[in-house]
Formats: C-alpha cells, structure tokens, sequence
C-alpha cells in the first residue's frame, strides 16, 4: 500500500468490519498497515491481518473509524524521526474510534463510546487496537468524524504555540509562515478566538488570491506573498496592526526571515516546521539589538511535560471549537498540507 | 586623533593636568575627544579643549584616569550603533577617575576618591568630566587603573551571561566561541570561580597552542581550534566534561554552528558579537528536536532593566576578582581583541 502518495483523502477510513463475538477475552482479528523494517513507506509497508489478542482486565478494544497520514507518521516509517519505533510495527499516531468491547475492570467507557488516543499513541493504522483504558479518552460523539481524527497532532501545536512562549493579550498580532498549513490554518483561527490579529505569509504561486481570500474567511488579518515582502520595511505595510511580539515558522529560509523582519523588539518566533528543507539564518543584530528569542516546538516533547497532562482538556477546548465552526480546515487543503509538509520533520 | 589604530595600549592614559582653584564652583578646563558629525573616527575625531564648566551642587568633578576604547565607541562615532548620540559628542562609555572637587551638596565622596561611571555614561575620553554624583560609583582604590577603568563593558557582559540565562549549577559546564575575547576570557574564569567547565573554541591561527596555554592558565577546561572540531560528533571530544547547556557566541558562521553542536539538548546560545560578520545559520531540527534556545544579550539594554539596578553590587565583586587575581586579562591581547571585536555591532 503506497502511504507517499495517499488517497483522496488524507484520512484512511478503515473498513466497517462487523465484529464477531470471537471469544469473549478476545479481540477481533484486526487489518492492520504494518513495516518490519525502516525505509520507503512504499517499500516497507504492508497491510497484514493480525490475529485476535487478549483484552485484558483494563483493555478497551477499540475498532478504529478515521486516522489521519501525518508527515511525521512518514518519518516514523523511514526512521528519519527522532523517536524510532522498534519494527515491527504499525503505523499511525493519532485517529479516532468506536470501543468495541471492554474488560471486565474497566469503568466509564462501554461500547459505541468515541474515544480518541490522548496522549496520541503509535498503531493507529488498523481496524481494532486494544490498548488499556488510561490511554483513551472519551470525546463527543457529535464531533465530525474527520476532525477528532485529527485533532490532536496539527491543533493542538497551534494552541500550545500561541499560549506557551509569549503572553499575549486580546487585540496583540502574531505573525506566521506556511499559513496554509493545518497548524497555520488553526493559528489563524485561534487567533481570532482569542481576539489576536494574525500576519500571514504564504508562497508565491498560482491560486494565491484564493488562498489569501480563504485565509481572511477563516480569519487572517493580513495575507503576504513572500515577493510581496521584498520591502526595505515589512512593517509599514501593516496599517493597523500592532507589530507582534510571537511569530511561527515552518518554511525555514526566506520565509523565516520574513517572520523575523515583522517581529518586534524583544519578539520570539517558534519553529516547528521546515517546509523549504532550508535552515534558518539570523543576523548578529537581530539577537543583540532586536533582542529576538528563537525557540522550537515539538509536539511529541511537550505531551512529556508536566502540561501535557492537562492535554485533554485541551483536546475537548479545540473539539468543541470544531463543533461550534470556529476551528476548521479544508479537506482538500488538508492533502495537500500533508504532502507539502512531509519535509517538516527532516 | 587615530582612534582606529589606537595607542599600544587601548587604554588612553589622560594627560595628568594639575588642577587648578580655578574657582570654587568650576572645573578645570579640559582636554576632550570630541566628534561633531557621525564618520569614521580618524576624520571626525578631534582633540578639543573645552573651558571650564560650573560645578552645581549634587555635581562631582572627576579627573579621568585611565578610559578603554571598546568597540562600541568606535561604533557611536561612526553612527552605526543603535543608539546614536547627538553630536557634538565627547567620545567614550567607562573608564575610571579620580574625584578632583565636589558641590555643596555632595555626600560621601571627596578629593581623591577613586569612580567610575555605573551605569557607565558618555563622554569617558576626557581629562575632566563633570556629572551629578548619581552617576558616580566609588570604587577601592586599591583596584589596578586598568581593571578599574574596563571593569563594566566586557566582564559585566559576561558575568551576567553566566547568570541570566541558564540555571547553572557548580560542575555543569559552557561553550564558547570567540574565547580570546575580553568576555571570553572573563568567562572562562568566572565559570571556574563558580565551579563551571568551560568549553572554548577558537581560530585556527599561528599561535594558537600558546593561546590554548593562556585560556588554560586561566581556567579554561578544554580549548579547541574549529578545525579541531570539524568531526562528526564534538561531543566525543569531551572527556569526562558534561554537555552543557549554555553557549555563548561572539564570531557568527561556523564558530557560531560548533557551539551549538556542543550544546545538549534544550541548550540556550547566547550571542553578544559577531566578529566574523557572518551571520548564525541553524537547521530546523535544532529547534524542533534538539529544542534549542537562541538569544541575544546587550549590556546596554540590560542595564535599564530591574537587574540593571543593581549593578553597582555586581561591580564591586568583578573588581574583588580583579583584586584577589581571579580574574585578569593580558594587556597585549586586550588590544588584539579590541580590533576584532570592532565588528561586533554590526
């Protein structure tokens, strides 16, 4: 199964296979797409029928709906990832399911329940995963399918971002790079939530009206052109913006400087992507002078923090954000940022 | 006046004019390096007598001893420094003096006590300087003219890079480039009072096992050429030393990538020059994944900080070091290091 180039949809929706009362301790066989060894995901992966496993005293078996193909989930399978799986092992990260059935010492969750991995946790790619019941967390069932599927890897970096570095109050700016990513797609409407004015840069290509115009409909203060910012001073094409103190880059090279050149005295920009595969480079002056703080954000890291215990409540803050239509992001968008942003973890 | 090829020594020894009961509420005339337009110092820089000036009541009238030409001067006569001083303008930012008269008003200090501008303040290059006494810090006399005169621009710098960034305890260790620097000399011995490694990079040059010798006299742990560090992994060169988790960076470039290499993970790099007039290149993954923190510190902005309050207290224990002969830099590279580190705001 070819995981580089992926279907229409970026979200594998996993076959309803009926579950059988197999045995009562025991789980369904489960399809799962599996690598015994680092490489090309087109080399490497295989989908595999496992066999049933026990579900154990606090085991909830779980029969998967919808998982999204992170880039990083394509790093994982490359093994260019800083954490590395041992092989053999099943793809996915995140995703959302259906409890199928649960042991027998398990209280608060029961079948039909939607649960979601919280902390997300490896394996997501198969049709039943039992794990034990600390690793699930229930989420509302009204919540669309395709967004508690995703809700955690691209959101939840954009909410940790705009709250962990800077304290911002309602009416400051921010300013980013890569605008159309997913997590640039949530920066920007979480800004507006949180009364925030965002700058957005995005590339030079055709469709930019669109884009920018989709960016403003989501949100977006002000949308930039890369060749648009080719200005002695960024700044004064901003009316009446304050200048921000946090920007966000996940391009690297020219695309960050832009950051860097909107930020203001004392400002920090957070890398957490690096798209254009090219590194970031800042004059002397900027860190003596403008007083600039760069810092890097990584998901993975931060769920090992005292903070990200509180991850659920952050998850069901963003999932009810979806629900009411002030979080969303475009489906096709949504593919194509995935294959934009494979290079985010290199 | 040549400021830009300075005197032997880099410190201007003033003219010891004799004062005269010129009258009881003026100075003496005096002999002053003046600039009436921003250009390069060797054009704009002369010497100038300026007439006597009223001594008010709360002002002191210090005879100046001995003033360093650093960097940063140079750079405020040329106009590039950030802050730009309204012209005419005497040249020079410390030094040290000798009180020669005192206002009325005037408490605490008399005739013959030694001071030093703290914070230090404008216009160091002349024989008579006349402020209010707040400007004034008196200092032990027995402190060496030199060391009383530099104690404030470079090892202020660097004992509050030591403290201000990473908590640092004793037998933790820094990296830095640039380590012949008047701050990087202070560095290395003002982590070795404090119980701190220190790693120290420098250039490859003809001398540079006799400049391995001196930074190792005064404490340093370990001293690499970058050529020395051009290995796949810097790490593997540390004995017994730990990896540490601050860095501080005064060249750009490579200088500036070899001491990141060196720092552990979530690790803070400090810059406070650029002498190699590169600028500081970093790969994505050493924020994201490395999580690196990139900062900047000028003593300047510093000083009009809460901390900067209490400088004078900080001052006083950099000139017991100097005292006790912890901490020292030889005259000849002073001199040497004034010349490179000229680019140091650009």
């Amino acid at each position: 199964m070819g995981i580089v180039a992926p279907p229409p949809s970026a979200l594998f929706r996993l076959p309803n296979i009926v579950a059988r009362a197999f045995s009562t301790t025991m789980s369904p066989p489960s399809k799962a797409i599996v690598y015994d060894e680092q490489g090309s995901p087109d080399a490497v992966c295989k989908v595999r029928e496992l066999p049933p496993v026990p579900i154990k005293d606090n085991d909830v078996c779980v029969r998967m709906l919808a998982a999204p193909i992170n880039p990083s989930d394509i790093n994982r399978i490359e093994g260019v990832y800083p954490v590395r799986p041992p092989v053999p092992a099943i793809g996915g990260y995140e995703g959302v399911g259906e409890v199928h059935s649960v042991g027998p010492a398990v209280k608060g969750l029961g079948p039909g329940d939607w649960v979601i991995p919280s902390p997300p946790s490896s394996g997501t790619w198969q049709t039943y995963v039992v794990k034990e019941q600390s690793v699930w967390h229930r989420i509302d069932k009204s919540t669309p399918m395709e967004y508690a599927a995703t809700i955690t890897v691209n959101p939840l970096t954009a909410l940790r971002m705009l709250e962990d570095f800077v304290d911002l109050k309602s009416g400051d700016a921010v300013v980013q790079n890569g605008a159309t990513s997913i997590v640039g797609q949530c920066i920007v409407q979480l800004a507006r939530v949180r009364g925030l004015h965002s700058i957005n840069i995005i590339r030079d290509r055709a469709g930019s009206n669109e884009v920018k115009q989709k960016l403003k409909e989501l949100g977006a203060d002000e949308v930039f052109t890369e060749s648009q910012l080719d200005v002695k001073n960024v700044k004064s094409l901003l009316a009446d913006i304050p200048e921000p103190a946090l920007g966000f880059n996940c391009v690297g090279g020219n695309a960050a400087s832009l950051v860097l050149k909107f930020l203001k005295h004392g400002g920090t920009m957070v890398t957490y992507g690096g798209m254009s595969k090219k590194p970031i480079t800042v004059s002397t002056s900027s860190f003596i002078f403008k007083d600039l703080s760069l810092r890097g954000f990584w998901l993975q890291k931060w769920m090992t923090s005292e903070k990200g215990k509180e991850c659920r409540n952050m998850i069901d803050y963003l999932l009810s954000l979806t629900r009411s239509g002030d979080l969303k992001y475009e489906y096709d968008l949504f593919i194509s940022v995935f294959l934009i942003t494979i290079s985010i973890s290199s």
